[in-house]
């Protein structure tokens, strides 16, 4: 004997042919990201291989007599390569891909040569150090050479001297040398210059509220970027400034985020609630 | 002549000595994850080379006979791999190493061997498919062999006969072979589990706050995970509800987040107000 104790509806545990994806139906666009579901997309669409963008080529070249790989040994009036870990690690991070050159000093002629050999590999060249006036200008003028100045110069801190050209369909950028400079600088322009160029859409940044641990001033005039660390308590989040000197890397590797304090605040109190903007 | 027309201080452009890390400071701690700025401030300590954890190796293991490689051909009957390809992805994303493993058959030597096999290599073993009755109870067999079991079922919607188990300090996880509830179960449970076991600190997940675009219903006792694309208007965010059924791929691939609907809860009306988690 058979019992039968709930009643079965047709087609029940049925799925309907074109349920999911109709024919004709488009499934992806172009320009959309490859995330988990989307390649699972392609996959149930028996497609084993697709075209994607290819990824933007970032040439990043570290400039600056000084300069010395880590590993070796620091003489005196030297200092090591920061940038092009820290830039390069960026680039990554935005799936872009990065070619590091060696270091080139700051005579014309090596600046020059460097140029156009990445030219000929990259999207995008980014020569990092050269932030003292004369190399700047030096920079504009080899930048100039080969193509159209975009600006230099922006009313940020740190990273007020970068220097923007174009060259074709090529970004060329000058990065200040100082560590926190570089990387702040790079957040803000060399970071959606890549996801845009890479088909990426831009993202919202991820960001959390949270009171000033103390007080701080800020140059009129100058929209300033303060890196923060944050720190949990019962009142949702403290931001502490960790923001020392633009040469200094902790500056960076110690904070979470940044805070944006525009150019017409001089002044954050103690205890104000600020935006975070997570790095 | 010389004219003068600003005082310098003392110490005007010189960084003194330990102004940014001092000696026996540290300079990173065990445990933090390492960002462009970490990487740079392990440059400027001249460093080229630290130990890091190794990532998190992961198998998937897609299981059943009506399973088919995409690019091959789909007899009647028969679907393609999607839960390889999307699993495989997510692992990556979250910084794990994934193999996936040939297409293995529903029987308890296959599953066995299959498992022992991965299990020499892997800190964490996933088999996709085997979702209904009689396939679940046979896994849960084979699982229990080599470990204990963890859990079998979990009251969500989609994703709910999610198994398991341990096995020394590996973890076994047998997740249901429908995509969307495949890819859902993964983003609850696999992708903090792969955070933790590589170290990683378990993120905020970006949300964003969006009106339903329609009423939808739930059922009271399963906390469901509805997906949802979201549209910007001139109000904020509106979240339209994209899932169809556990079984279809475009209940994700359609997705930017999803909506948690609370167990105790049975209707979200018209424009309530909701959170999105973001994919």
């Amino acid at each position: 004997m058979v019992k039968i104790y709930t009643p079965i509806p047709p087609y029940r545990n049925v799925t309907r042919r074109g349920s999911d994806i109709k024919e004709g139906e488009v499934a992806l666009s172009s320009g959309e990201v490859l995330t988990p579901s989307r390649v699972g997309a392609l996959a149930a669409l028996g497609l084993s291989k697709v075209k994607v963008r290819r990824r933007v080529l970032v040439s990043v070249i570290p400039t600056g007599e000084e300069i010395v790989p880590p590993g070796e040994k620091l003489e005196g009036g030297r200092i090591y390569d920061i940038n092009s870990y820290t830039l390069g690690m960026l680039v990554k991070e935005c799936g872009g891909e990065v070619k590091v050159w060696g270091i080139v000093g700051d005579r014309r002629e090596e600046l020059e040569k460097a140029l156009q050999e990445a030219l000929k590999e990259s999207d995008v060249v980014v020569f990092s150090g050269g932030s003292s006036v004369g190399e700047r200008d030096l920079l504009e003028e080899v930048f100039g050479s080969v193509g159209e100045i975009l600006f230099h110069g922006v009313q940020i801190k740190p990273g007020k001297p970068l220097l923007a050209a174009k060259s074709g369909d090529k970004i060329l950028l000058g990065i200040p040398g100082y560590p926190a400079s570089a990387l702040t600088s790079s957040y803000l322009f060399l970071k959606p210059l890549i996801l845009k160029m890479g088909g990426y859409p831009l993202q919202e940044e991820r960001s959390v509220m949270a009171r000033m641990s103390r007080r701080v001033t800020s140059n009129l005039g100058r929209h300033q970027f303060l890196t923060v660390r944050l720190e949990r308590d019962e009142g949702g989040y403290l931001a502490h400034p960790v923001f020392k000197e633009s040469g200094t890397i902790t500056s960076l590797s110690r904070a979470d985020g940044y805070v944006e304090i525009p150019e017409n605040v001089d002044l954050v109190e103690r205890g104000e609630e600020v935006q975070v903007k997570l790095f």
